[in-house]
């Protein structure tokens, strides 16, 4: 390929606390410039309520803010002459975090009446206010339409699109009345870029609405209309009325560049936007996902990845996130898993805990200098509850196997190897049920950082632990996105072997340390089945679920 | 009483790393001179085998140099006159911590052919490298003598007597063979101070013999001579036929100061001095224990020691560590427990793992700033095993609950309360099995240091916790001891009566912390249950011994 006929590919990555734009070389993948945004508004771009810790919300002016400031950013970052050609864009943002809107598609809180009203603005994925609507939804869904629950791993969470759409409704009228209809992050940015906000042409992607939103093929789209008619005398009614029968997926174009934000942006006038997607789904795309090959998404928490051929006859998955046919790549079912907390751990106990006033780096170090099981410890990675096959937030961590000797650096290790357990349950779940998996592909900054975490990933689940090459796969997705709508490549396995790939560096299984982390994985299943499951009665089932009620009665 | 008339009595203790003497008005307990000297031989007393962390050892010239310094220190610190005035002298020691001595009842220790030689030292109560031997006697025991089993808690210890005598016979023929017996330290003190260590007028107390050589009057004293026989072709044969068939108590006037002795000390000579028993037993004299009071002596572990009238029907007490009769407290059998660990385990934490760079006082003084069950977290007190009602050393200690927000001073509390939980379990058993208990004294440090810990023990015990008002109970019961033989009282009951009181600081249950401590104590026990007995099952209760299997295995 000459140097003239270079073409660019932009990628917009919507974080929780930021937005970043990469420009990338369509031909290899390589990130030629970037740029990051930090949210204005809030608490690092989450506005809060210190009267509400469930409360998590985000200012649509920020993105808006972001995707000027940091597309024009990266295009400086890239040099000249990139700009011309840029032939694609691609997009992925947190989710489920669903904005209100008017007629038109203009966010709420964009109109002076609501601007600086929370309920207006986007109801960031990590808002648990709807924790009762959630409960609601699943008890009804549980009666009436058990398949609902079925593709989203058996409970609907607080986290998600009608839950957060029922507790607006409940609490905060003006705005819900205001509001023609809710759309999602994901599907936003590519509406506010092509023109097309208004209700009757806004795409909806299939990740975010078969993720979060009931929405499947298998049942005709979105839940059907009498379900959500049977919530609060059909309150959600117009919303679901305005929702469309079809959703797209990454390889669609939702539009094309408007000329003003051409103009904004110092783009081509024209050039296509592909649909949008979670950020940690269009990850697994930007890590080279395909049928076989798992990937990791691994920060605080982690979204684990796999796809599996429409044509395959996969059963439902109890208590995966979500099965869902394009949601991750066009032509495969998407199936999501994760762990509530990873790298929060390792935060929470080197940063709130501070043993022993050992930095990470150190306590890495030390950790990685020790035998498996030689600290005799074991714990349990429910810190933040279970997501993943559990799906049970009213779960907490555990710590067992202390001594008067047990060291900051020997508990820390047993706090990875819990990880990389509970990593190995949900491998171990989907292969159960048929999810083809022969490698692992890890991303994410500790699969980088962490070469001790990566060596007993390898031990635990016994197979090679490959490791993203790009440090921004999320980005990188967005812009083989990007490429793909603007037919640069025909699909997303020409895309990715052109622009993905795996680091040298690999970590092999150690046969000693895997006939060993076997036994102690025994001991975690038998763990986790005790006060995970009713499998070894409830008295030993309840005693987590006690401690918490107990605690929040003491906490009043 | 005049200003000429007052009585003074000597308190000799020996602990671990040092010997006190203190000297005590006899009418009012109040202690008027006292003195410490540190060991000097090994490590802070200790002789240690950097090859083999089961020995611990002390030399027999570190007591006898210490008796000399401590007393003249002490009767220098009282003032003038006061030698003259001393009536009696009493002892405690460490035990069993058994000396092999020649046919004199020197010590071998120091002979010039044994001055180095460990074997030939005081065997240190914690001295484990008998822990085979211990399991053998515990074993050929339950076939042919259950009942010498079920007055030591049902196992018999590598801290003990006869298990140390064993390794001994079996590792070291030279010392074992120049050893016409072994005497305790609490009776060897005595004998040296009245000239009565030849052996056939060495006393033994029936605190040492009963509660760590199955001596017991029910069947006629020590072990069955054909019992002790059939160990290693009757290698221990010699030492059981130079043992009395009678016991002394602390009542009994062991003999009376020789005049070498006198000369040395500055004492009258003549006086008398009382037979001797084990620290934490006359640590529960000196806090006034009898009838209905329970005495915790609380330490780096403890001895929870209660007592019962002779005459009262108490039977065998499952998981107790001994039920001995005048053991503590003549006319009464004496009860004792213990935690293995309770300030070792805050002192793990708090100097080993560091938590939040904070120090005791710091952890102590957040930690009663929170309501009982707020943190949701809940402890096992198993970090050094569980000595009382398990008697299992293959336990390990555990935290559960653990968020990522739990913080250094909410696990503190949350250990805290563990060793509450525990301490309430040994009170329940006594109670349980009969044992009358209607008040709980506390002695040792923390008692005195740690209101926080006092009230969570008021709280979980559901009644309130006393305070003993002297902080060095053990050489007070000493010198309580010395009175006694003295005949200044009668008893111990009047001696309690004028030499022991409590702090005016009492510590209260609280009604709504009680109630919620009680549901604590339910979930307590379930783990408790869960991982320590076979009640719900082998699988669970295998967890902590798999991974401490796992962990030998590893270590090599």
């Amino acid at each position: 390929m000459s140097e003239r006929s270079t073409q660019y590919s932009i990628g917009l990555d919507f974080g929780t606390n930021s937005v970043r734009a990469v420009v990338v070389d369509v031909a290899d993948g390589a990130i030629v410039g970037g740029s990051v945004f930090n949210y204005p508004h809030g608490d690092m771009g989450v506005v809060t309520d210190p009267a509400d810790p469930n409360l998590a919300r985000q200012h649509p002016a920020d993105y808006l803010a972001g995707i000027e400031q940091t597309v024009t950013a990266a295009l400086m970052d890239a040099g000249d002459d990139v700009a011309a050609r840029v032939v694609g864009i691609g997009v992925d943002t947190t989710g489920s975090t669903p904005i209100p809107v008017d007629g038109s598609g203009e966010a709420l809180a964009l109109h002076d009446r609501f601007c600086d009203n929370p309920n207006a603005m986007g109801w960031l994925w990590k808002d648990h206010t709807a924790y009762r609507e959630a409960a609601e939804i699943t008890a009804a869904a549980g009666e009436s339409h058990p398949e609902y629950l079925a593709k989203c791993g058996g409970t609907y969470s607080s986290e998600w699109f009608w839950a957060k759409l029922l507790k607006c409704a409940r609490t905060d009228s003006d705005v819900f009345t205001a509001a023609a209809s809710w759309v999602e992050l994901a599907d936003w940015i590519p509406a506010v870029l092509t023109g097309t906000t208004a209700l009757d042409r806004v795409k909806r992607c299939i990740c975010a609405a078969g993720h979060k939103a009931m929405f499947n093929p298998a049942w005709g789209g979105y839940p059907a209309a009498d379900f959500i008619a049977s919530f609060d005398g059909g309150v959600l009614t117009h919303v679901r009325d305005s929702l469309p029968s079809e959703a797209v997926t990454i390889a669609d174009r939702v539009g094309t560049l408007t000329a003003a934000w051409a103009t904004k942006l110092g783009l081509p006038e024209g050039i296509p936007v592909a649909g949008g997607a979670f950020d940690a789904h269009l990850g697994g795309v930007g890590s080279g996902i395909k049928p076989g090959t798992m990937v990791k998404v691994i920060g605080t928490s982690t979204c684990d990845l796999a796809v599996a051929p429409l044509d395959s006859d996969l059963p439902d998955i109890p208590g995966l996130c979500g099965v869902v046919p394009e949601s991750i790549l066009p032509g495969n079912y998407g199936i999501e898993a994760g762990q509530s907390a990873v790298g929060d751990i390792f935060n929470w106990y080197v940063h709130k805990l501070q043993p022993g006033g050992m930095d990470h780096k150190q306590l890495d170090d030390a950790a990685a200098a020790m035998k498996p099981g030689e600290s005799g410890l074991l714990a349990l990675d429910w810190n933040n509850g279970n997501r993943t096959v559990l799906v049970d937030q009213q779960l907490t961590g555990l710590v067992m196997g202390l001594t008067l000797h047990s060291s900051p650096a020997e508990i820390f290790r047993a706090l990875v190897e819990a990880t990389a357990f509970g990593a190995r349950m949900i491998r171990d779940r989907m292969v159960e049920y048929g999810v083809p998996i022969d490698r692992v592909i890890n991303c994410g900054g500790i699969s980088i950082k962490s070469p001790m975490l990566m060596q007993i990933y390898a031990d635990v689940f016994n197979c090679p632990m490959l490791v993203s090459a790009s440090d921004q796969t999320c980005a990188l997705g967005s812009a083989m996105a990007g490429a793909v709508v603007a037919g640069v490549y025909a699909d997303f396995e020409q895309a990715a072997d052109a622009m993905t790939r795996i680091r040298d560096k690999q970590y092999a299984p150690i046969p000693e340390n895997v006939a060993l982390y076997e036994r102690l994985f025994g001991l975690y299943k038998r763990l986790h089945d005790l006060f995970g499951t009713r499998e070894y009665g409830a008295n030993q089932f309840e005693v987590m679920k006690e401690l918490i009620a107990i605690r929040e009665e003491q906490r009043g």
